[in-house]
This record gives C-alpha cells, sequence and structure tokens, in this order.
C-alpha cells in the first residue's frame, strides 16, 4: 500500500456524533457513460494484471472507497450480517399466523386484506386503469367466468406478440408453452372440481431467473451458470407458491447476474419499459417487473441485492416489496451474495404482495443457519381505523437529490398523507450515505466474487457479457481487510437507523433519483457503464439490503414523460406489517390517476 | 490469478460426507525455523513489495492454503460470527442465576462449588504441591490471619525477585506498587470492617496486557500501541471484578498483538516457565499463566483468539477456561480481531476459574451488537452424584498426533475417568481439520489487519518485533474472497462439531502437542518463527475458538522433563457447566500428583 496509500477519513465514534458533523455528499461518480466499443476497450485494459490493477486503484481512489473505507479509521465492531434480534416488534392491530402450511396462511391473510382491495374497485365498469389482481382471477375462475386453460393460452399468445421483432419486449428468459398448459390443465380441473388449493389456485405467477422452478434451468441471466448449477428442485419460495396452485409461468429475463441496474442483458436481450418501449425498465428484477407492468400476471418474484426489486418496481409503475432479510428462506436461489440479498415480490397492488408475502414467507429447516426468523406475521390492515398512527421520517437533502419530476410528486404524496390521515412527516438526519453505499459495494461485490470463484476456470469470459466483465473485474479487488472495514460501517449504519426508529415507524423516500431512461443502440450488444444514472437509481436503495430492513415501493403518479415514479417506505427490522399497511393507504390515494402502459395485455379479453 | 492459480479442493455437501472420505492430515508446515539474522532478512525480503507478494503466493500455496481454502468449491453459506441459539442447553444439575451483581453471582457460586474445592484439601498439613485458592485467601483474610496489605507486600517482593537479571521472567508489563498498596490497604480496612465485598475481596488477579485495566496503558505486548488508543476506563470484566474486591495487581506480559504462541517477547522479555525456565510458557496469554503457576495469585485473565488461554495454561500447569463466544463482554478488549477472541482465566484450580467466571461473564449494555448470550449459569458440581452421566467423544488420529509423552498422560487420564466414574470415550471422526486451522488463520489475520489498519501510517514499523512484522505481513495478503471462503469452512466445521454433539458431551483431546520447549538464545531479540512446534501447540485449539466453543485445560500429569501437560475438553455451545463439571473431576483424580514448579512464590509466608 505505502507509497500510494491515499488518507481515510477518520470517523468519530457514534455516540458522539451529532447532525452538524453530517454534511450530505451526492456521490461524485468518476466514470464516464461507455458502450459499444469503448466498454470492449475498457475491459481489455481491465483484464490486464498490472494495466487493470492500476485501473482499480483509481477507480477506487477516485470513487472516494479509500478514503471513506479502504483507510477509514472506525472504532465499530464489524456486523456481518444484517440480522436484528429476532423478536416481533410491537405493531398494532398485527396478527401472526401459526401455521407452516402456505395454504392456510393464504386463506388466513384473505381476512387481512385492507379496504382498499378489490372489493370495493373490482367493477370493470370503472373507468380508470387497473390491473387484473390475485382476487380477480380467483372470483372469474369460482364463478366460471374463465379456467386457468384459458388464461394460460391467452398468456402464450400475448407472450408471442410481446417477442416479435416490433415489440421486442424480451420479457422472459425461459417459458415452456407445454409446462405452462399442463399447470393450468390441472388448475382447472381442481376448480371444475370445487377444489381449489387457494386464492392463488391457477394465478399466473412469473419468477426471476435468478430462483429455481422446475422444469426451467437457472441462468441467472448468463450463458453458462446452468452448465454448472443444475436446477433439480424448485426453490423454497417457489415451492410454496406451487403448493398453493400457482400458475408459474416462466423464469423472467434479468441484469446479468444481477451485476447491474438497467436491466439491459446482451444475451436474452433488454427488457424493455411497458410504459414507454424506448426505455429501460431498471434491474435487475427487469422482467419480472415489466410482466407485472404489462398485466402478463398479477405478482412475481424477484431477488433485490442492491435494490433489484424496488427499481424496476418504481420505473415499471409496479410495487415492489422487499421483506427483512432472513424473513423469506433462500434455498434455491441463486447464491450471488449472502448477507445483503433477499427475494421480493413485485406485484400490480399491495393486497397481491401481501397475499404472496403470507403464501412464501416464514422460516425453513433448510435456511441459512445464522438466520432465525420470526414467525409469519399477517398484518390487520384498516388504514381508516389506524389514521394519525404513522410517524414519518424524511431527511431533506436526501429525499430531494433527485429528478424535480420525482420530487414534485413525492412532495405531493406526502401532502396527501397528511391531510388525509393526518399522517406527519418528520425531519431527520442520516448520516454516511455514501460510504454505506460504498460499503455495500465492497461486500456484494467481495460475496459475488466468492460465489462465483470455483466456476471462474470452467467458461470462457467471452461468454459474459461486457459490463458483467468489468463488474467482476472491480469485484475481485477487494482485500480482507477492506471487507471487514466495511462490515464496520455497516454497525455504524445500524446505528443511524435504530436511533431513528426510536423517533419514527418508517423512512420514506422516492424510490429512485431518475425515472426510466432512454435504451441507446451502442448498448444493446455490450450492455453500458453508466454509474451516474446508476448512482441516481439505487440512491435510496442501500439501507434495505446492506442493513436488512424491509422496504416497499408504491406508484405514486408519473413524470411529464409519462414515466411511473415510485415512493419508498424503509421500516424497521421485521415490521413488514406496519410497511403493508402505509403501502396500502398510499395506494388508496393514488389508484385512481393509474395510467394504462403502453404495452399492457389484459388477459380477461381475448389478446 | 490466472496463470499462477493452482488447484482448490473441491468439497462435497456436508450432508453428502461419510466418516470414509476422511484422511487426517497432520500439518505439513513448509516453513524452516527462523530466528536472529535470519529473522531480519526474511522480513526485509517479505516487506519488499514484488519479492514479499511472490513469498506470500508460495507460503499460502506450499501451507496448502490455496488448496484448502482459497481455491476450494464449497456449496455452504459463510458464517461469519461463531454465535450459536442463545438458548441454554439442557444441561444437568445446572442453576442459572437470576443477578445482574458480580458480588451476588459469586455469592451464589459458593453453594456450587464442587466436592474437589478448598474445604477437603485446605489442611496446611498435607504433603502435597498445592496453590493458594480464592477461599484460602478469603478464609486467612476472615480468620485475620493474613491481611491484603501483607499480601500486597509479599507479591511486591516476588515480583522484584523473580525480576532480578539471575531470574528475569518478565511476568509483568507494568506493575505499580503504589497502586496495588493502595488498592489492599482499601480491602484490609474493609476486612477489619468485617465488610468485604465478596470472596474475591483482597485476592490478588493479574490481568493480560490486552485488557483494559485502570491506571496501567494497554501496550498488547507493543512499545507503541498504548500511545494511539489511551487506557481510560477498566474493562468490562476488569469492572466487574474490581467491584467484587479483587487486588488487580498488574498488566501480565504477552506475545506481541497476541500474534504468536511462544510467549517470547522482544520488547519485554521472554516469559520463562516456572517449571523450567530455559523454556517457554506458551502464549499469547505467557505472563497470565506464569504468574499463576508461580503462586503469584490464584487467577488471571487471558484472552484467547488461536488458544492464547488454553497453550500457556498447559505448559506452565494450571488451569485454562475459555467460555463460549459471547459468554464474557468484549468491551474494554484490544479489539484484536471480532469473532474467534474471547477473555478467559487462568487459575490454580477449576473452583477458582468458576468463581471468576460468575465474576465476569454476563451480557453487558455495551457489548458486541451481533452477540445475545444467555444469562450466566452457575453449575452444581458434585462428581460423585454424577457419575455415569459423561460421553466423551475422541477422534483417534487427531488425539494421538502428539508428543508420546503427553499421549501416554492423556490415555492414563481417560483410563482414571473411566474407572472412577465410568465415563466413557466414543471414537468419533472430525473431517477437514486442517482446513479450519487455516481458515482460522486467514480469519484472524484480516481482522487483525482490519483492527491495526489505521495505525499502519503512525509507527515506525522498527517498533514492532521481527516476528510480529512477518505475522503482519501475512495477515495482510488476503483478498475478500479468500475471508468469504474462510468462512464457508466455519459452516461446516459447525456442521460436524453439531453432529458430533449430538452424541457426545464433550470432545477430548490433550490440550497441545509438545510440552514446553527450549528459549534459543537467538530468539530472545527478535523472536523467532517456528512454524512446527507452533502448529503442535495449536493443533487442539482451534474449535474453541473458530467455533465460539467452550473449552477448559485441566493439569493431568507432567512429561519426562518434568513439565506439565494439559487434557482438553471441548463444550457444547453455552454449556459451561458441564465443562467446569468435567474439569473438576478431572482435577479430583490428578491433583495429588501436582508438583511444585522451580520458581514459586507463597504469599502466605514471607517471600
Amino acid at each position: 500500500m505505502g507509497f500510494l496509500r491515499s488518507e481515510g477519513v477518520v470517523y468519530k465514534p457514534v455516540d458522539e456524533l451529532d447532525d452538524n458533523d453530517e454534511v450530505y455528499i451526492s456521490p461524485i461518480v468518476t466514470a464516464p457513460r461507455l458502450a459499444g466499443f469503448l466498454v470492449k476497450l475498457f475491459v481489455w485494459f481491465l483484464e490486464c494484471r498490472i494495466i487493470g490493477t492500476i485501473i482499480v486503484y483509481f477507480l477506487k481512489k477516485d470513487n472516494l472507497i479509500h478514503k471513506l473505507v479502504s483507510y477509514a479509521e472506525l472504532e465499530e465492531s464489524p456486523v456481518y450480517v444484517p440480522l436484528h434480534p429476532s423478536e416481533d416488534p410491537p405493531e398494532q392491530e398485527v396478527r401472526c399466523t401459526k401455521s407452516n402450511n402456505p395454504c392456510e396462511r393464504v386463506h388466513e391473510v384473505l381476512e387481512c386484506l385492507p379496504s382498499t382491495s378489490s372489493g370495493s374497485i373490482s367493477s370493470e365498469t370503472n373507468p380508470w386503469f387497473r390491473r387484473r389482481t390475485i382476487m380477480d382471477y380467483s372470483e372469474a375462475y369460482k364463478s366460471g367466468v374463465m379456467t386457468p386453460s384459458m388464461v394460460a393460452e391467452r398468456f402464450i399468445r400475448a407472450v408471442e406478440l410481446s417477442s416479435n421483432p416490433k415489440c421486442n419486449m424480451a420479457f422472459f428468459i425461459s417459458c415452456d408453452a407445454k409446462n405452462i398448459l399442463e399447470q393450468a390443465a390441472e388448475s382447472t380441473l381442481r376448480h371444475a372440481r370445487g377444489e381449489p388449493l387457494s386464492v392463488l389456485d391457477g394465478v399466473p405467477i412469473a419468477i426471476k431467473d435468478e430462483i429455481d422452478c422446475v422444469p426451467y434451468p437457472t441462468t441467472g441471466g448468463t450463458k453458462w451458470l446452468h452448465r454448472f448449477r443444475t436446477c433439480k428442485n424448485d426453490a423454497c419460495c417457489v415451492e410454496r407458491l406451487r403448493s398453493c396452485g400457482a400458475l408459474l409461468i416462466g423464469k423472467t429475463n434479468m441484469h446479468e447476474l444481477g451485476a447491474g441496474t438497467s436491466g439491459i442483458n446482451p444475451h436474452y436481450g433488454v427488457t424493455r419499459n411497458p410504459y414507454d418501449t424506448s426505455r429501460i425498465t431498471g434491474g435487475s428484477s427487469s422482467g419480472s417487473a415489466a410482466v407485472v407492468s404489462a398485466g402478463l400476471c398479477p405478482v412475481a418474484l424477484g431477488v433485490d441485492g442492491g435494490g433489484s426489486v424496488r427499481m424496476p418496481a418504481a420505473l415499471c409503475g409496479v410495487v415492489g416489496f422487499k421483506p427483512t432479510f432472513g424473513r423469506v428462506p433462500h434455498t434455491g436461489v441463486l447464491p450471488l451474495n449472502w448477507t445483503v440479498g433477499m427475494v421480493g415480490i413485485l406485484s400490480g397492488t399491495v393486497e397481491d404482495a401481501l397475499i404472496t408475502y403470507a403464501a412464501i414467507s416464514g422460516q425453513h429447516l433448510l435456511d441459512r443457519p445464522t438466520v432465525l426468523a420470526p414467525k409469519v406475521k399477517l398484518p390487520l390492515l384498516n388504514p381508516k381505523t389506524s389514521i394519525g398512527d404513522i410517524k414519518l421520517a424524511k431527511y431533506g437533502k436526501w429525499f430531494d437529490d433527485c429528478h424535480a419530476d420525482i420530487k414534485l410528486s413525492c412532495y405531493r404524496a406526502l401532502d396527501k398523507l397528511r391531510n388525509c390521515y393526518g399522517w406527519e412527516t418528520m425531519e431527520v438526519t442520516i448520516p454516511e450515505i455514501e460510504a454505506m453505499r460504498l460499503a455495500h459495494y465492497i461486500t456484494i461485490g467481495s460475496e459475488c466474487t466468492a460465489a462465483l470463484d470455483h466456476l471462474r476456470q470452467k467458461f470462457d469470459s467471452a461468454e459474459l457479457g461486457w459490463d458483467a466483465r468489468v463488474a467482476l473485474s472491480i469485484y475481485s479487488a477487494f482485500d480482507g481487510m477492506e471487507y471487514i472495514k466495511a462490515q464496520k460501517v455497516r454497525n455504524r449504519q445500524m446505528h443511524f437507523y435504530n436511533k431513528i426508529f426510536s423517533r419514527a415507524d418508517v423512512i420514506v423516500t422516492p424510490t429512485t433519483g431518475v425515472t426510466a431512461y432512454q435504451i441507446k443502440n451502442d448498448a444493446l450488444e455490450t450492455g453500458e457503464l453508466d454509474y451516474i444514472n446508476g448512482a441516481a437509481m439505487v440512491r435510496y436503495q442501500i439501507a434495505g439490503n446492506f442493513l436488512g430492513l424491509p422496504a416497499v415501493t408504491v406508484p405514486i403518479g408519473y413524470d411529464e414523460a409519462g414515466l411511473p415514479i415510485g415512493l419508498q417506505f424503509i421500516g424497521k427490522p421485521w415490521a413488514e406489517a406496519t410497511l403493508i399497511h402505509i403501502a396500502s393507504a398510499v395506494q388508496a390515494l393514488c389508484i385512481l390517476d393509474y395510467k394504462k402502459p403502453a404495452v399492457f395485455y389484459d388477459l380477461f379479453n381475448s389478446v
């Protein structure tokens, strides 16, 4: 290190810190956008032993990794796993299920659906746009208006339409029509007998291609990973959905290895935003967000290691819900990291996220041994009866660091919450946001390197996309000390958030700093390195992953170009019930303004 | 990595492993003993940027770090903190204290002392050798035969004697006569008033110089650390002892930064073994073991990050007890690592370890946030009534991989346990012992690097001892991926040990593979690199640290040269009570054969 060594920050111990110590830094990302030939050239340099080492050194230095993490002085102990004491926090009107059976839990949760749910707004004569919900499907099957087989056929037709060269949505990586029709036929029979397994029986649900789902390979968005890791069984969360009768409609597209936020995949195509097909969806759960947005299914599963569920949900105008770290078993999810990723839910409505959450959450015998999750909670939601209960925390400088349209929309939503429910927003300070972003990057990078290392000898780098090659090169550049210091930053941040949560119920932020941006032609083959848009995308995401906090994004409006905007709520550990409660209340205020995407399929009518 | 990259092992998933897969490898350490000029030369090469990188590469390769950890393929998730579910395991006849007050806990524990305790063997007319116990002190003070002030004076005189050039024991790094006399005077007053704080009031206790104890600096065995980290308060464990009235008699010598096992400290002198002053004590808690062995105090505190309490205890013929990870608060202990180290107790008898354990253990508000320790347990011990309860597990190939005298002595002890108590030993297999040793090395190395990094710019390397310089150079050579893979090895080992503990109460091993070896002259100034003796020393230590398991060593005999031999028991997580129970039973069988060290001070008589 010696002669090249740069200066590290000396952090004050958390107890001695006061709000005046904090200066909000909007990250000054010093890396130009690269795509096409320039990306290839950059990769070539980066993968050279000596030059690559020097480039990475300057990337780490210029992006403040050295200053804020590597060479920083931190008194705190490292906290390696964002695992909170596994006691349910006191939440008002919250009910815990005692059942280990997903069907029973789904049945129980129906009694807890908030007042904004399908009952009051299901009439097809409503002039405003709404996506079909789980209850819409369930009721249509029950009444015999539709059958799962009809839905399956329409779905397959819609996927064909969306895949034609003119539309080219690139929603799915794998989607086996025969398998879907077989599942649908069985579900149709169950409905015909009047014996559906649950309200999810026959309801189409898509799965991110990072989660095992028979009979598909799990590619992780790559061309090679499935050659070395066979998908033999459903992941635990998928198995639970299947046991509820869900119609599993295929594996959605994703950013390669989850190592980017744009959703531009050079192997399986760029997933396009249903609201504007010239725009990105965001990622990495790009396909899962897009299929829900486009009406192909009410729910999809994603994985969120750095906002990968919430960002595309916001950009595609759907709900994105990431439970507390450890709440959903990770058995059968690609182990690309161990301490930041969580299965998350993308859905058209908050209620559908809740029903799905009831199905997939809860501890599992084969789960990560360090994770001891409390029992599942099913929230009893009724925004009307609970008005006045919620205290929102907001860090103004951070909140405002987003596109003007987003800011306007978010403030308008806060006003509505105050006016309709009396929920007040209090101003707080969250220190060292940029340090946490970098510490999270070191963590996810090192863990991804450890996860894939044994495969690096087995496949040709040329099989990787160019932007993934850049990511993997930088991911492997951290030493043990940097990894551990990143965990010290995690400790500090846990203090900061705990302090805020002692005064407020949730922290509110915009979900992203930008709305869906243009897909440029030079990025189609190589992907792109756009760290400036990337930083604006992940700006509000990291606490959910690095601190394991539950978080939800709800669509609240659109920018001038008609692109969706999301509002995010970050909750106390294990306090999913409060989050769903809040999200449902926000949705109730905004749902009448929801707009129909340019690409939309209504499976309730012939496609 | 590419062209130099060596082959990694492909580990079978733990569930698929059977005993036939395991081949015991006695570590083939490929590093010659170096001392004197050769160490200096080696340091010079090692600290050169290019040559150093190459040397470390080959050290890692030849010592199987690459093969067994760095490039190995491991399916398991990493487990970063050896934290076991914080529920007390069912233990027979165990009582949990409800008190948070150290004095009350010490008072309670007196009712739980095993039958081998002072009552039956305290008569001074016994012909055999025994060290003075806490109860001996307490009774002598109570009866007025002695006062703490008399003890303090004799102690100070003994330290002077031990420090003269002829003897040169180098027990202490700091020892302030004035402070000791003041403490003693206060204690004497309390006794005179008939109001001692507890049985520990006025009992001399020494503290390893890695633990904060006012008014001393905490050097960690270095010449510089205390310049950058001021000791302002007692460590939590010391504060608890002080609140019980303990006479804190100074800071004991240690291996520099705990980064070695010999106890040879170039700055403060080589702590010499009281049984043979030409021999090492073992380390790193060298002084703490030696002062107890030499009769200067019944109890001393140490810190055990890789056997640092148990090894010197065994080599100096005293009891060494390392509780479960998280059981004793680490507030005020030098943070040289976070996931392997634990405060431990060195004492003349098992009962004194128990009394001290009662005083210092239990959770603390300022404790490491990931550590949630259960409440303190005070074991009700009575070997006689519990005969036949204990199942010992032994891995024969590993157990036998020690010096012939040690092996003989250990088997003899097992025979006695069978004959006297009916405790049977069952044969088990513990896989991948060498992989765990290396994974632990990577872990403690990376954590130590992260702990000291911010100081590296502030002091001159020349202030470090030569062997510590070698250690720190190698410690910093691991990348984030290697650190994480080491934690995957931790996960595997937890599986292996849990499996054994489902059938057995404890695992029994020799404490060390060698007895105290000669101090060579060339090592006095530079320290020495003796990885062969080092590997034999730590052979049986790692599970206690890397898996956080409680462990205790009890003296059971002597080798042909009259040097002490220890037998180690490794217990289930949080099952300290069972361990103390067993240790007490072993002690009862061996205590009549205990020998007096060559250097011994009896503070009950004028020194």
